[in-house]
């Protein structure tokens, strides 16, 4: 982690790694700068957790870790719209979700700076896993949530011992109350904080290591706050300047019908603003997300790899709960967005395999609205 | 799996392993003998699930494993009691709890035997077990559940198009159901057909790899119909017979005071018939077994390694799904029971090291039981 930096490639500022802030002092977004490495040989030796890729995480003492020896997802060959695909089970990590990707980096690197509180909003999922690394690092955490957020997830997250704040309103009103708090708390976010996202870049890790060191074509990522779009792209570029790959994969991104301003911002190329849009209830409540931090980001990521941003309508969501659950796969209609985008675009477009998409949050999380079955 | 057979110990029948057969003619247990393999070289090499003990588990042949890419599960250093403990992390099964270990290989095993429908029953998690890999094979299933099964395990069954039978009364005429239609139907039992043991069995084997190829010193497992504690004894006892290891570890099965029928066996070595017991509430749902058909087994594999049968009261359980929660887990309460187990086992006697215990059910398997916090 030598020479690591937050770096602010809006106003150009520079802060060390270690500093415990989010945001730059012009209030724009920080990125991480460092170098990581890869030793294939020592990988292969280690534990089939997301630590493996030990010396590509920003976090500097073993001793600062906090882990339930998650990551190392498997890899489900299945068959799509009549085409060979590969499911990463992301829904299987310690908390339902693949957030903890994102939460074991995080909430490790916090410890390290000797933090004792964090603060953080969610539609529901990133609350739960701060909440539970939190509860097993020792920190202080609060949570905001919509009102409407699933049950079980607010169970969850209560259950962590985390402080639950229920905000009335929006998405976007949670969001706005918790960078409030964040004035006084460490923001541990999945939006702002960027070592989150050099947790959710393991999945591309995980990937190139079960795909025998080679990069998949393409990659079908559902998009919310774009949390899995980045890492991905991330990952992949880091695997790129170390040398180990010399193309990335194509990032498809997927959005709700109901809820897309990734696809509208990906057909305005030269928009400065993130375009309003008209918001619609979805059963994808993991990626409604009308206000998207850094949506500039996550659209670059898929248009320089030469992906899209795939819509898909409520009945095509139901429809991949539907088929996922006839395969024995029990999965939350978030991650069946995903599932659903990766079967249009596959019918759409001439894809470069090998194909992957992830399911990103446990069935479990949501019974409700797994049944009625037709 | 040459030479392989169903074997009756009390009526002293043998049936060829390829019959579609889970009980003797003279209608006792069948258990399963044949001679499994175990090349730690080969194994070493491959993906981390379960099925990395290929020559161990007995199937044929490799197209007719039905399998998610499930095992090999964290074992999670923690700290009971003032005591270090490992807790192997089961409930990070696809469908949330450890009975997927038995589930993926008696439906592939069935899958060999060209078997197109399958009954079982269960509490809970075995029936959303058997549900889910059938969907994964194609084979139709019918799952007979007691009417106060938690809902967000119906919903599993149902979601994975299983037909769901709730009956009402105790687990023991739910079981009573089940069995008459398993004279028509194979009979997917996690109690009676011996394949499901050999696959639970393969929880030994991770914990021998994943302590450097050396058994555990105690372990201590939950027990209601006693498939892990069954699972367990046999998976030591194959590495034994293999020469892999030189003495079995001490098993430890956990009851819940409210319901603990082995408990009460324990006590009467010389009993033939399992004593009838006074039932209760318990939270501990998913071992809530009073009529335990392999309750021999069970006494004689926790005797014979210098185990006991512990007992919890409901405080305990409550206490240890508190402390676990603390501590970021999210298990259910009959997870928790096993934890208490631990606890207080090692509180009043002086375990062999390493200990482990395990942690089988997902707290989102029923979140209503998780709250109130105190």
């Amino acid at each position: 982690m030598n020479g690591a930096a937050l770096v602010c490639a809006a106003a150009g500022e520079r802060y060390g790694a270690d500093e415990p802030r989010w945001r730059g002092d012009s209030g724009e977004l920080l990125d991480l700068e460092w170098t990581p490495a890869f030793f294939p040989e020592r990988i292969r030796q280690r534990s089939p957790n997301l630590w493996r890729y030990r010396e590509a995480i920003p976090v500097r003492e073993d001793r600062n870790i906090v882990s339930f020896g998650e990551g190392f997802t498997p890899l489900f060959p299945a068959t799509l719209a009549g085409q060979k695909i590969l499911i990463k089970l992301d829904h299987l990590f310690p908390t339902g979700s693949y957030k903890d990707r994102g939460a074991t980096v995080l909430i490790s690197k916090a410890r390290e700076l000797g933090i004792r509180a964090v603060v953080q909003d969610s539609s529901g999922n990133a609350g739960v896993s701060i909440a539970c690394y939190s509860a097993l690092a020792g920190i202080r955490c609060e949570i905001f949530v919509p009102a409407s957020t699933s049950p079980a997830k607010l169970v969850q997250i209560r259950h962590a011992g985390a402080t639950l704040r229920e905000i009335p309103g929006s998405r976007e009103d949670t969001a706005r109350a918790a960078r409030k708090r964040a004035e006084e708390v460490y923001y541990a976010s999945h939006c702002w904080n960027p070592f989150f996202h050099h947790g959710t870049k393991t999945f591309a890790f995980e990937l190139w290591e079960q795909l025998s060191w080679r990069a998949p074509g393409t990659i079908i990522l559902p998009a919310g706050n774009g949390t899995l779009v980045l890492g991905t792209w991330i990952g992949f570029r880091e695997l790129m300047e170390a040398g180990f790959l010399d193309r990335m994969p194509v990032i498809v991104a997927v959005q709700a019908s109901a809820c897309a301003p990734l696809a509208a911002a990906f057909l305005q190329p030269s928009a400065h603003t993130l375009p309003a849009i008209e918001l619609h209830p979805t059963a994808a409540e993991g990626i409604a997300i009308a206000e998207p931090v850094r949506w500039k980001g996550i659209v670059q990521a898929v248009r320089e790899t030469g992906g899209i941003v795939q819509t898909v309508e409520e009945a095509e969501i139901l429809g991949a709960l539907r088929e996922t659950g006839a395969m024995g796969l029990c999965i939350e209609p978030t991650a069946a967005a995903a599932v659903a985008g990766a079967k249009k675009y596959l019918a759409q477009n001439d894809a470069v395999g090998p194909v992957v998409t992830v399911v990103t949050g446990h069935g479990l999380k949501s019974p409700e609205k797994l049944l009625p079955h037709p």
